[in-house]
């Protein structure tokens, strides 16, 4: 199994590739990665099989990632583009034309409001137009091109004191709503990956993924009607920021060296800038990870996390930690995430008109 | 029945007075109405029967109410004093002693967070001090004189745009807690009652009772097992406002009158001041209201009321109002009802010791 | 004097006017009122001189008012098309062409951001773009079109321990900007005006007038510098609503007496609804209000006023109230303030450009 | 100079002994550092003369460190006796005695309340007990044991579009306070010392210090009055994270290898916990840092950051982190700051009677 702990399954595929565990066929087959275009941003679409599932620590279905760093940047116009582009992805994604316009859907917002990095799911519930009650009570009143969509933001278990699968599944089976999406604030191995990048998925999640606890899943095979996840990373831990920054200057110095054509076995401040963007050509040999990181480049990636762990531990255990403009990137991602849901299930607001409706 | 809306019982009873609907010896039996005193507060004790729920528009059962306008004030020291009495009477009211110690108590916040007089119930949530999951997960680290607490603040219709009582009829079949106690903020037709009294019922609650809605209960008939309320009244209306005004300016007039011992059929400004506490014996005669108030005293309370409503409905139908300060006031509230709760549920935290789980 | 408190110049004449204050030529001289229309909304344009200084209770100057109803509204379309019409307020009140397009401009957001209703001041700082630093530090990436901006909140006196002005005047005689906007919430004399209405004015504001504490102002006077005031009302007192109301239900009661030709003199309830607008010919003669409200019908309105404070003050010495929604108006009207002077102040923003920066 | 970035004197002090800058004599001079024990907690006392200034990249003064990891914990007892000790500090730092009872005294909360690691100042200013109005206004209420304290919280530049220092000068010259505290977040160099390390240094402090841009002093030489800053360490780099764990690394690694007196020349995972407490002696040998760490481990301090500068450098700048739960620590920090000023301050609220003013 992959050695590090991350929400993403772009990320666990990478690093699997990484690790060298995809050589085998059996699991090859396992695992089908196709690249897109929506607008000018990337999508990469990952589908696991069963046979993948252990090895890479994810469930088996569909996952898409949306590659945004632009998200990180204050300008309106691109968050309004970035809006656009997911909105057009929930679309793909989502057999919204299966969907019964007249079935019920519910958001469930998951996370704590009181931790910046954690408060995703609140934050989009509070954003996304609700329009269930109109229908209930006032279904005179409710235009053409609107779906009935409810959201739930229930709080996390140290703050209810329940299982939050045990909340939305009680919610669901009284409601009965036609389909969840779910939105929750993730975990990446990638520094820059953090609010840079949106993933979507059929799977459903589990709240507390990987903190130990075994909860139940909110998903398909819980709740009988289709779930779908949207995601934002907002967290890296500190063991996953010193193997990346150790990964990068392996391979920053094996492009170098390459460059230049004659292997240098000392470093001197400076030899870096410039370096060209890193490709797999860049990955070092073992001789290099050996002479430019001593035992510690000998070490295989799993190794390596295992050690740092270990180094950490005596301070705090590997904290987990997000950028200091968290509470500035937060509130852009949800409401980029909310206009898209927005336009992507009310046919009258459609095409970005969803950003009526946000704060 | 009764002419104006009120979220309290004692109130709805000294209006049945009022407009003298409660001579009927039938109407008398329906209605019970004891006081006492826990500490330096006092505390009225209204029974509701089923021969009083209509003309009271009440539900049957038991109403405390705990008087306490020092609740206004900044002093730390008072509202601990208050706190410590409620405590007592959550004590007295439930029969916590027949609550096997093992039972899991739902508390569940009504309101809405975005509208502070409305923020109650979500206030409350973050302070009560949650053990159910500790219950689950770490059974061994709870020490004895804890019971299992769970908490909930599902939000309005208009954020979720689902019925409240939808979610918590689900939340309670799935969770199954043996009681269920409900916070939310109150309607008061008394302007010093605003933020200046808690009162606690047997009979649960109806989530927007009196909008005009008919929304299901959340209450014993309904849940199957005990529904304790607790609310303070944090609004009020213009119509109510300016109602009490006039009554208060008759029976004031009544009352100099008579310590004067000569009618007097002209007023003057500064005649007022230094007025004794109003006493029942204050209310003005057929007369007086004609020759103080013109047309307007010779109006039933009932008309009079329907009259201001019609006079304010231009203006923008019958605002609801909440003094400026309710923010600071909501605070300290929502802090003096959690800390009673958790003294009063937790042995380990019983008298006063609850203050210790609160922000 | 006029028998009450308002912050708006329009509404301090209105009294005037109904307390038969104005009719002398000298006074009359000293107040000049003409309205105008901008797009779809009324502005009335108040001119007060030495002569009319003490009868109103506000100092010399102009004062004009943008009537938004349409405020209260969740419509962002008409938000919009609000703010849009206030930038032309700005515009046409402030002498833009004359302060030269380098000049510096200080926003100071009066008012306490822990009491709702009055946070006005520091919410519209948050949203106005401020540009001075980038003159500052990074002058060549400024573009055409914007001026300098720079804003404050420094809070009330209660949080700061210091003279809200003293703390503005230390920081315009350091900074020196060429000129200062203050944004403040106030205290409305009726109801319907509540966040209904835009009042700008070129005489500066004095922090805390009317409750009694004589402070410094902020103003051409103190500081030499042209100081523009912006309000919004947001607040009235419990006295007010009640006096509101019988003058109401008088002017209406005159109003239906002459519709009907015949003088009906007892009162039954369903006979106002349809009552059209009220004129000052609906005005009740003497008879009339001694007939509607005895006694209180024969008080002059400042009489009756201090009758109604005598009344109130043993419930809790006039109670200044607010809008149960008053969270939700709030971060309108804030916005819808920001974007007009953002639009106002920089060309490059000008019709409407100046939402873009706010939240 | 020495390498790397951090707000705390001891870690410039400790950075610059582990970069082997203070051998010389002339230094050493320059820097006299003693422990200290308050209650159950460590103070590091760092005095620094103008011959370590430039070494350090810290002003000449006083620097006190209180050790207090216990501040992350959710535990109200541990806060208080933090803040007890804090108190304590303050009290011996500052020439209480000397201030006359009468001097005013301005706190000054720096930092940006909408960037949670960055709102330390402004959360210290709500909870600080404000009295100087009331000296000003109701001086006979103002009881014996009580000094005159206001506060102030300006905003970044970024909020304000003016130097911070500016509007702090602007305000004690109009002011004339006699003593000034400014409390601001900082930047750690060392992961195990967020959130729990108090810094209170007698030099004032530089807004923005680091980033670049040169901005006025808040100290004594341009204020003309003592000027006293306290700070809790909320953030760190990247760099710093990954270096410092490197260090560890290479620490443990050489301590293991002493403890079982026979070099290993490999490693494996789970050879690492048990270490015990590092000390200097466990420092690395040259060759060690070698075989351990390759061409890394041959570089000095500095070189070793500028090289994974240069490798961060393409990811974003190397990112500023924060832990995931500081939300939850600065609430606390801001409290058990602002209590052990309340009891430092005011003789009636000593020995840590001042939370009864914190929120």
């Amino acid at each position: 199994m992959i050695s590090m702990r991350t929400d993403l399954a772009i990320e666990a595929f990478e690093t699997a590739v990484e690790e060298q565990l995809i050589q085998e066929p059996s699991i090859k087959k396992g695992i089908q990665i196709t690249e897109d275009k929506i607008d000018q941003f990337t999508v990469s679409k990952v589908i696991i099989d069963k046979d993948a599932e252990e090895l890479l620590g994810k469930k088996e279905g569909h996952y898409w990632t949306l590659e945004v760093p632009q998200l990180r940047t204050q300008d309106e116009t691109l968050q309004q583009s970035i809006s656009f582009a997911f909105e057009k992805v929930i679309r793909q994604f989502l057999p919204l034309s299966q969907i019964p316009s007249e079935a019920h859907i519910l958001i469930v917002g998951l996370g704590n409001w009181q931790v910046t990095p954690d408060s995703l799911g609140p934050l989009v519930c509070e954003n996304v137009f609700i329009t269930n009650h109109l229908f209930l009570h006032e279904p005179h009143a409710v235009e053409n091109g609107y779906r009935k969509v409810s959201a739930i933001a229930p709080g996390v278990m140290g703050l209810t004191g329940m299982e939050t699968s045990d909340i939305i599944h009680g919610i669901v089976e009284k409601i009965k709503p036609e389909a969840v999406i779910v939105i929750d604030a993730l975990a990446a191995r990638a520094v820059e990956r953090i609010h840079a990048t949106i993933q979507i998925s059929s799977t459903g999640i589990q709240p507390g993924a990987g903190v130990g606890n075994k909860r139940k899943e909110i998903s398909y095979e819980t709740l009988g009607i289709p779930v779908v996840s949207i995601g934002i990373p907002t967290v890296v831990d500190a063991v996953t920021i010193t193997q990346d920054t150790l990964n990068y200057y392996l391979k920053t110095l094996g492009q170098k060296r390459r460059q230049k054509g004659n292997p240098s076995n000392s470093l001197s401040v400076g030899a870096l800038p410039g370096t060209k963007k890193l490709t797999d050509k860049d990955e070092p040999t073992a001789d290099e990870k050996k002479l430019y990181l001593g035992m510690m480049g000998e070490l295989e990636e799993e190794e390596k996390r295992q050690l740092l762990e270990e180094v950490l531990a005596p301070l705090g255990h590997n904290l987990i930690v997000t950028p200091k403009d968290t509470d500035l990137f937060m509130e852009q991602a949800a409401n980029v995430i909310a206009m898209a849901i927005n336009s992507a299930l009310h046919e009258s607001l459609s095409n970005g008109q969803g950003s009526t409706f946000t704060h």
